[in-house]
This record gives structure tokens, C-alpha cells and sequence, in this order.
């Protein structure tokens, strides 16, 4: 096992009803800014049952985060925030909506130049406005973690960024706010979760049992609720189990004493900076195509991952198999996994390779994914399924 | 999955040369009181590696924190602590100093009385002396949970209590500091954490798969790990695997959603109160007894603890099959597991029965353990192992 630290002081209220202790939680500040998405928590009732609980505070609304959150976009209520001396940031909404928050809370205090330079040079947020979250969409883990993901369309650009000031005091996970999610935003919200795990577990080995098992434990319950809450979108326990196995995905749990890999992801994010594909679409396209190419480096974990995670036997342990195994369990859930069934062929990812090459990026646990090896996965992922 | 509430900031400093961060986390606090036990930190060379840490603090020392930590020697701590104007509390132990401490934690600045009432009479803890933890004796969880068990000398009595003001700040997790415990000691530890896990898995099932299996990741590994790591002192790997074992164990992760019991540490805790045997070891006595009484109660995960945690088969999947694999992993570590063994008979433990039914106490996931069910449990354990 690796050295580490683990840290994570986020309050988790989860439940039916868990709606009412948030103006206990919110004891102490008068200026909320509600920050939103698209205007959805307005039709499924989540917007009136927030509302109701800021009855005596003053409540500053910025709508409109939109799906991969903008720096044009955020920057908007950075300036609200600043203005209305804004006490307290609380977030209802999925990953979006709680990055870009994350993004505003860190942006407000900042004035050491332009903000975009939190997430573009990676400048260390030592001081943030609190903030919390009202989750609706179970996907990112942003709700207990710091981290963030921004981009900018100007640049057609898309960073993460993090920092310890940037935990929610409090997330509210209350099951029955998905249920009225569009089935495609779930399998995304499936693939994401799947994939942080991925991130975290699918590496080489370091002796450390628990944080393997723990990540084979949402991988199989991901594997068994998954599809069965696309298909039934108001079976409580289904949706919970979906909800704390996307929570615990990404809060530095299953991380901790291990190598993670993260190229999926930083590939990923210039598939939706350059062609606006959903991220967890991206993750579904990019991860059976990595795992071919680095089947050798990731050969001990991949066999593990297939023995455990999908009961193979030994003569099944072949890593093609397990791979393709995975990337069916993508496409099951009804998620196109190459980049031609998204109407991308190979000349179009070109300008990712060359900005992997000028970065001089070398991604992945071994720290040997450079550009002429994202030109093979993405190569390989845009070949057809068949 | 039932509602909960999850919150735990304690910041996790874990691996080979953490020491070296301690004095960035005492940052900011001059007079800081150090806790410990026997002196075995003397022995061993922690005590001078904690020193040199705090090299540029005000240092009160308070050495002899015996095992299950005594109101009459903790006192005196409370007594030092305010007479000198402690501002931290180091404690530099396992449970019984780190619980020790959450008491001097929480007395110091407790006027309500005599300090004993925050244990005795249940008294809400507001405020506490903020403290941190660097253990050297994976077992009890306490370094990463609020909560504490005390003991009073004069009445024989033994109590939980505990408060979220009462999280360490900081624990250093170092498997090193662990190497020169009596293997006893390490016995009882997986004893202890084996028997937290079951205490908040072996209950009814509230279909919340990835609690289940974070347990049984926990239990696996200790089954794995734990007597290979009596036998091999100096085993990095299998030290940190079995000292994140037991912090994983209580630090209310796997208890979120689910039913508890804790029957087994209620009567066990009487057990210590009355004849002074070791914590783990009245776990590994009443466990067995315990569910041997309560089978049809927690019939269905029972199933699925020697299914999922012990790999039987279905013909193997009996109760009596299952408790007794239990009993004989507790004895295969070399504790003894029935009183009798112990030279304690069934006459001897009468006068716990009749604290229960004075007391008019229910325990267990369902409340129905009254003092007739204890009077059972104690009866099976009395019996000799054959």
C-alpha cells in the first residue's frame, strides 16, 4: 500500500424527505445564491422544496449552468456573487451545476487576475465561499469531493481543478429528485461512475485489498442496478443504491494507497471540448479502446477485475474478452461506444493528438500515455463495433 | 436502503514516516498535552519520534492510561489539562488512550457537574478540546470516530458516549509503529474489528449492497491478513492492511442505511466491567453465543455472510456451520472463547444479568434482547467448547 492522506469533511444527508434539515443546515447565513441548470428542478417540484426552506433567507437565483459548465457562463454569477456579497453558494443540480458552483465559490474571493487562471494554471484556491449541494443527478461524485471541471468555449478547452476549501459542507441526496432524470442521463450517470472506479482500480497492483475489494463492490452494484433503474426510474431502493455507488465512486475513498490512472478522462474531456459529446459517452468511447492498448501494463488488475467483478473463469480470463465484456455492459445500457456511431471519423480527432503533442502530456498510472499512444486509442475507438 | 446522515472529517495521515507531518498539524497550538499508556512508546522509539515533532511546543505530558481507561486516572488529566491551559491533546496510543483522551477532550471544558455524567448520564458533549492521534494499536476505530467507552473502577461500570465535536482532527497511521506489539494485542485487534463489522452487517437485510460489501471487503481481508500478521510482526503490507482494516471497521461508513446491533459489545463491555478481560477477547466469548441464540433473527445474512465472506457452499450453509467457522477463526488466533475457559462460571455472571434487568435495557437490530435473552447468551457461553 501506498502512503496517503484522506480527508473528506463533507456532511452526507441522504434519504426520502432528507429536504427539511436544510435550513438547519443553513443556520447562520442570510445571502444564498441558488445556483441551477437548465430549469428541470422547476418542473419536477425540487425548485419549490428548496425554496420553501430559504423562506427567511435572501435568495439570489443564477440559472442556466449549462451541461459541461462554461467559463462565459460562470463568470456571470462570479459577478452576482461579488455584488450581492453572496454568504453561501448552494448548488441543485447534477455534476454540472456543482462544478460550475464549486468554480463561482472559488472565483469570488479571487482576485489575483482573471479567474480562468484558477483552472488554466492550476493556481492553488486557498479561500472559497461555502457552499452546498442539493444533488438530482447521480453521476460525478462532485458532491463529496473538491474537485471540479471546467470549460471554456472560446478556447474549446475543458480543465479540472480542486482544492481542500472546495468540499461542500453538505449534500442532500434525496433518491426520489431523479426520478424524473431521462433514462440517457442515468446510463451516462452509469458509464461515469463506472469509470471513475476504472480510474482508481484498474492500474497494477499494490497489496492494498481493501481499497481493490471497496472498488469491486460499486463495480457490482453498478453492474446490478444499473440497468434495472434506467428501466425503472421510481424504484426507490434502485435509485439509492445507484446514488451512494456514484457518491462513493469519486471521494477519494477507493484512491487512497493506490496508483490512478485518469488518461480516459483527460482524453474524454477533449472529445467534449472539441465535438460536445456527453462525458460519460466519452468515457464509454475512449475506456475499451485505452484498455486494448494497455492491456499489457494493466494485465494483473484487468484479470482481477474480470475473475471478481464479472465472475469470470480462468479460461474466460482473456483480456479482449473482458475488455469487450465491459464495452458491451457500456452498450447495453444504450450508449454508442465508437466515435464513427457519433458520426466522428479518425481525421476529426487529429487536433486532439496535436494538442496532446504541444502539451507534452504523458497520461496514465506509468505516466507513458503520450501523444502517439492517445493517437492509437483514438484510433482504435474509432473504429467500428463489430 | 434506510435514511442516514454521514459525516466524519478526520483527516487520515497514513504510511511509513507520517510522523514527519505532525508538527505542520499542530500548527498554530503551543501547549499541547501528550497522552499515553504503559510507556511502551518509550520502548519502542515512538515516543522520541513524536518528541522531536514537537520540539517548539509548550509539552505537558500525561503517561499511564490503562486499558479500558479508568474515570479515576483520567480525572487527574482533566485536572492537569485545565490548571495549565492545554490548547491540543496528542494522544499516542490505541483505543483506550485515544478514548482516554476524548473524555479529557471533552471534560476539560465541561462544567455541568462532575465530569462523569457526560458518560454516565449521557450528557450532550458541545464543546471539546480539539485533539489528534497517532496510533499504535489498530483495533478499535476510535482514531477515526467520535466516540469512546470509559470505565469507572468503583461501581464496575463501563460506557459508551460520544459527540461530533469529539472527531480527532488528525490521524497518523503509521503499520510501522505496530511492529513491537505483543501479538495478543494484535489477536484482540482483529478480534475487535471483526466484531464492529459484524455488529453493523450481521443484522436484517435493507437491500444496501455496496454497505454489504464494503463489510464483507473489511471481513475478507481481516480473515486474509489477520493471522498472517500475528504470526509476522514486520510484514509492512500485512501490517497496513490490517490497521486500515480496523480503522475502515468503525468509522461509520458501513453502518450508513443499515441497522446495528451491538448486543454483543453491551454485554461484552459488562464482561470487562465485572472480571477485567480484555475488550476482543469478550467479543470472541459472547459473538458465538450471541448468534447461536439469535439465528432465526438474522437468518438471512447469516446466509450471506458464509456464502459471500467464507465462500461456503449451499450445503455448507447452516447457522450452527457458519457461527462455529467464526468461533474457530477467533480461537484459531489463539483467544479462548467461552468463559469457562476463562475460569469464569455460569454463577459468576448472574449479577450482569440482573444489571440488565434492572437496568430493563433491549438490545439488538430489533430491540428484543432483554435481560432473559442476556441470561441465555451468557449460559451458551458458560458451556465448554467442545
Amino acid at each position: 500500500m501506498n502512503n496517503f492522506e484522506f480527508f473528506n469533511p463533507v456532511k452526507i444527508i441522504f434519504g426520502n424527505g432528507q429536504i427539511a434539515k436544510l435550513n438547519d443546515e443553513l443556520k447562520g447565513f442570510q445571502t444564498i445564491m441558488v445556483t441551477y441548470g437548465s430549469g428541470s428542478i422547476k418542473r419536477n417540484g425540487v425548485y419549490e422544496k428548496v425554496m420553501a426552506q430559504l423562506h427567511d433567507k435572501m435568495v439570489i437565483e443564477f440559472g442556466g449552468i449549462e451541461p459541461n459548465p462554461k467559463y462565459e457562463t460562470l463568470i456571470k454569477a462570479v459577478e452576482v456573487g461579488r455584488e450581492r456579497g453572496v454568504e453561501f453558494i448552494l448548488a441543485v443540480g447534477g455534476g454540472s451545476v456543482i462544478d460550475g458552483t464549486k468554480f463561482i465559490a472559488a472565483a469570488i474571493p479571487f482576485h489575483d487576475g482573471e479567474p480562468w487562471n484558477i483552472v488554466s494554471k492550476g493556481i492553488k484556491v486557498e479561500e472559497s465561499i461555502p457552499m452546498g449541494t442539493v444533488l438530482t443527478l447521480p453521476a460525478t461524485g462532485s458532491e463529496m469531493n473538491s474537485g471540479a471541471v471546467i470549460s471554456r468555449a472560446a478556447t474549446q478547452e475543458k480543465y479540472a481543478f480542486g482544492s481542500p476549501v472546495l468540499f461542500p459542507k453538505f449534500s442532500i441526496l434525496d433518491p426520489t429528485f431523479t426520478y424524473s432524470l431521462p433514462s440517457n442521463q442515468v446510463a451516462n450517470g452509469v458509464v461515469d461512475a463506472f469509470a471513475h472506479i476504472l480510474e482508481q482500480y484498474l492500474t497494477y497492483p499494490t497489496n492494498s485489498p481493501i481499497q481493490d475489494r471497496f472498488s469491486e463492490s460499486i463495480l457490482k452494484t453498478l453492474i446490478d442496478v444499473g440497468p434495472k433503474t434506467i428501466a425503472q426510474s421510481d424504484d426507490y431502493d434502485l435509485r439509492a443504491n445507484f446514488m451512494w455507488s456514484c457518491t462513493m465512486a469519486l471521494n477519494g475513498l477507493i484512491s487512497t494507497g493506490v496508483p490512478t490512472d485518469w488518461a480516459t478522462h483527460m482524453i474524454g474531456h477533449e472529445l467534449t471540448a472539441f465535438f460536445g459529446l456527453d462525458h460519460g459517452v466519452t468515457l464509454a468511447i475512449i475506456y475499451p479502446a485505452l484498455l486494448s492498448e494497455m492491456a499489457e501494463d494493466k494485465r494483473a488488475k484487468l484479470m482481477q477485475y474480470g475473475s471478481r467483478v464479472w465472475g469470470l473463469a480462468d479460461n474466460e480470463l482473456v483480456p479482449a474478452n473482458i475488455i469487450r465484456i465491459t464495452e458491451d455492459f457500456f452498450r447495453s445500457l444504450g450508449i454508442k461506444t465508437r466515435l464513427s456511431e457519433h458520426g466522428i471519423g479518425f481525421n476529426n480527432v487529429k487536433p486532439i493528438v496535436e494538442r496532446f503533442a504541444s502539451r507534452g502530456w504523458r497520461l496514465g498510472e506509468n505516466r507513458n500515455i503520450a501523444s502517439d499512444m492517445v493517437e492509437r486509442i483514438l484510433k482504435r475507438a474509432s473504429e467500428p463495433y463489430s
